[in-house]
């Protein structure tokens, strides 16, 4: 349905502007795009007109027509069509067959290359491998949204052409949902918020997808990070550091030289040594227990390190704190025995439960994150070490007695995983925090300790990321709470407001200092300005609790207390006051 | 004297190993080294026989003989005596000239072209710009005590000689007070205590100078971080985060770029862009006060970010964790006004103040580190700027009542320092913590504040590191104290040790427990071994105290307890131990 919308869209613009040439137009997500060439470049106000025509073809009920023909045929119509994109892809099929396309264009010319497949609707005639609806009064709801560049077959030495966007839904009310939602989205959008709220920021000069933490950010992440660090603290873990640099040798030996080679940031020093920058912390880890030997009394050894990772990201690619090219993981490691697996994995699983649970997200689900048996080598080891790492995570998740969805070739290249995924407050899901269960790495890094017979025995490893990556988390949480975090997590819990401050700034700061004693949060805005402004800016910047501080409040009265989000102004002793906020912060 | 020394060396070599091909022969800090090419390799008993040899020479009372000569006959000279390396020097000098000499060499050949010195000793003649003691009488006392190799002028291509180093001091008192200051250095050495103490750890497979931090040296660097934090936040100061990576844009507007361009890891990204690892965080430090435009009253700013920087050194170069490739800064900048600058100094150097107190050194020295008039290309900025903030440094060391020296050539290139230097405990001199006032950068990033006019003013700032590099001054720390470090920054402050796991190992958790509520690091050796075992090992370990813990003890008897440095153990009540503890670890 969304394709067959594409090409009433076409024929739409066709007939609104005679000439246009067209590239290809395949579905996505929601939707599809068309990429076009018209005489004149499109604008905006063209969008309507476009969706008015394509509507007006969509009355008329037309029957979609399929036609097979000879490539040469197909080349030779759309030569005489003046199709000069389509002509370009057919001849490039005819050559060069079916590897060189990319997805998209695969929708247009199909998997044959002696025989190609034409749609037609009306007088518009489209290459399209279909399938398509029968007719045109069976497209529901659509709207054009969005009018972008591209070039043609994505490369910029290549011709640029027009993109227009449209979401197409079966009926009317599914459509409005969505454009709903998007409108939402967009509200909550963490790259606007993280302004709003001082919390990061991007330079031109140090380039994108590396954001700069403010204060206000760098407080948040902190709070973050240490609640992590107490849950796993009382688990028994302890931290440990690294640089974030390492010669070529210790990823030729764990296996990233080789399956990350293109996400990896590589270094010639001076001296012509070949060094790169870390993308992930587990073969750095394994060199700090690798530093003597162990006896297995000694295990599990729990080493934990919120550390920076980086990954040579394509610009494109890049969004806001969501993609970057670097990120913190809240990394751990477990070092231990094969007997000790269930009850380490079960205690991560509790700290993430307990963080997610805090941090305001439902219940999360659970995916067991397996290898695809169909693509062997993309993976380090045996079948057989797999086939024994993925019953042990099976049976940990039976234990655990959850419900949990498997899915082939989704685990990572040295071990599978057991995923969380979380859903947002407008219906999104996420995947955040995973435990991964490693049999490869202790292999090549040769890990072992002493076992009671004194005989050396092969480890496991534990891969745990309570956020995963912070930046990642970050986006998610400012996005689901819409920068009203939980109050435990604000880098300014209370924000005093000085009626005046010739009057009330002692006095403000005064009772500042009793909250603060009690360890909460406290700023007092002694900027010179009109109480209102102030409270309208602490209410932008979503602080959990404003005190509006005159005389009454200084000689000892209720405080006035305003909640985020409630319009009225609520009377509380002090007392009152710390007892509610210590409570609301005690995580 | 020195070089005196190395001749008479040389002498004996030539009599004891006649064919002896002779390198350079340099001057060094106490001492000297010679590179010879001897028939046969030596062996470190050979340096007993050499050192009688050239005691009997200079015994004898031989004069040293000037004789000049000019640049051709003297090649002729020493090519008729077979010293192919003293011909290759000098040709060397003739066709290319002084520039291609290195420090060493230019000890040997002088600063002339055309006319060479040589110095006769007995029947020994050698290349040499003197000057010399008169007689070999004069020598004092010396010591041979090292064999290594050395390349040919530093190249691996060239042939391997033997490198002889060689202690020489004016009396056998002052030889043998340096010799026992080696003793004791070599016991401090931080890498061998780094190992004992398990604080950090090397890899081959990530590479020499990229330190790994265990759990107990990750909990010390945390310990002092969290006190430089804690002196910091009493004074205003908010942390910041920023990636360890910029765009090169970031550093041809610092001037890093130039000015340190060696030192730089590089990266070009898969897309062709070009890269840099962080050497220093002042740049992107920038460009978080740059994300808005600020008001004076908001000023100063102040980020405080403990964080990892990077240089390219060589590898000859590095040290332990003195000179490393990957170091952490606990580094901070002020962005403020003029005006602000001398209140912020005067903060910072409490800081320090209060951290080298209470990190058990004395008081620090002071130096002024000002430009080199000399050299002002090395800078950046005009003679004007430098001027003015070398003043203001100069009127704040002078407020601050201090003995000072100052130091032309030792700024940063930014702009003039105030450095702290330290002396340990075996009388070494280190420097330290540094305050540097930059009025260049704020002009190459064009910072500013609005000023009470309502217009923009340009700011100035302070970097401010207070141990500097943590790496470099763990290894201080470690050899000032030898290990056993004041009790508030001990990983493990006391140690139990359950005279029996069988029977007191619950009534010991029990103590432990006690303990760290009242916020005290503790660590139960429950290992299977006897009491002497543990003591010794607790002992090596340097730990502070130690409790034997038995019937008696777990019966709430008088605690038993071994302190540091000291034989016989001590009765105390568990809360005498903890006022004693408590009083002993606030800082």
């Amino acid at each position: 349905m969304r394709h067959s919308c594409a090409h009433a869209v076409a024929a739409a613009i066709e007939r609104l502007y005679p000439g246009t040439k067209f590239g290809v137009g395949p579905v996505v997500e929601h939707g599809f795009y068309y990429d076009v060439d018209t005489p004149e470049p499109l604008t905006e106000l063209d969008l309507k007109k476009i969706e008015k025509e394509a509507k007006k073809i969509m009355g008329r009920g037309l029957d979609f027509e399929r036609q097979e023909m000879p490539i040469d045929d197909a080349i030779t119509f759309f030569k005489e069509k003046g199709q000069d994109y389509k002509v370009s892809l057919l001849t490039d099929l005819k050559e060069r067959g079916t590897t060189k396309m990319s997805a998209e264009e695969l929708q247009d010319v199909g998997e044959k290359v002696d025989i190609v497949s034409l749609y037609k609707t009306g007088d518009f005639v489209d290459l399209c491998r279909g399938p398509h609806v029968e007719n045109t009064k069976q497209i529901g709801a659509f709207k054009l949204t969005k009018l972008a560049g591209a070039y043609w077959r994505g490369d910029e030495k290549n011709a640029q052409l027009q993109r227009i966007y449209g979401l197409c839904f079966e009926t009317k009310e599914l459509l409005d949902e969505y454009l709903l939602l998007l409108e939402e989205a967009k509200r909550r959008d963490h790259r606007k918020l993280g302004k709003e709220l001082d919390l990061f920021t991007f330079s031109e000069l140090v380039g994108p997808g590396l954001p700069l933490w403010t204060p206000k950010g760098t407080l948040m992440r902190n709070i973050l990070d240490e609640y992590v660090w107490k849950l796993r603290s009382a688990k028994g873990y302890q931290k440990v550091e690294i640089p974030h640099i390492t010669k070529k040798e210790l990823y030729e030996t764990s296996g990233h030289w080789q399956k990350f080679s293109e996400e990896l940031f590589k270094i010639t020093t001076r001296e012509g040594h070949e060094f790169a920058m870390k993308p992930m912390n587990c073969p750095h880890h394994t060199q700090i227990y690798d530093r003597k030997k162990w006896s297995y009394r000694e295990l599990p050894q729990r080493y934990a390190n919120t550390t920076m990772c980086y990954r040579d990201e394509q610009t494109g690619e890049l969004h806001g704190l969501s993609r970057v090219r670097s990120f913190t993981q809240d990394d751990a490691h477990v070092f231990c025995r094969q007997s000790q697996v269930k009850e380490e994995f079960l205690k991560i699983w509790d700290i993430i439960s307990s963080f997610y649970d805090a941090a305001g997200f439902d219940a999360l689900s659970v995916r067991l994150s397996l290898h695809d048996p169909q693509n062997f080598e993309a993976y380090l080891g045996t079948p057989e070490l797999w086939e024994k790492a993925e019953s042990a995570l099976r049976e940990i998740a039976t234990e655990r007695g959850v419900d949990f969805v498997e899915e082939p070739g989704e685990a990572a290249f040295y071990g599978p995983k057991v995923d969380f995924i979380t859903k947002d407050s407008i219906g999104r899901e996420w995947q955040v925090a995973t435990i991964q269960l490693d049999i490869n790495m202790p292999e090549r890094f040769n890990l072992s300790c002493v076992n009671e017979d004194g005989i050396d025995e092969r480890i496991v490893m534990i891969h745990a990321a309570i956020m995963g990556s912070i930046e990642r988390f970050m986006s998610i949480l400012i996005e689901h709470h819409a920068g009203a975090f939980p109050t435990w997590m604000c880098p300014v819990q209370v924000q005093i407001i000085p009626v005046s401050n010739e009057n009330h700034l002692a006095g403000s700061r005064k009772i500042a200092e009793q909250l603060e004693i009690e360890g909460m949060r406290v700023y007092v805005d002694d900027v010179d300005e009109t109480v209102g402004k102030k409270i309208r800016r602490a209410t932008q910047e979503k602080i959990p609790y404003m005190l509006v501080v005159g005389d009454r409040e200084i000689a000892g009265e209720d405080l006035t207390v305003r909640m985020r989000g409630q319009e009225e102004q609520v009377a509380m002793s002090m007392v009152e006051f710390v007892k509610k906020l210590s409570e609301e912060i005690s995580v």
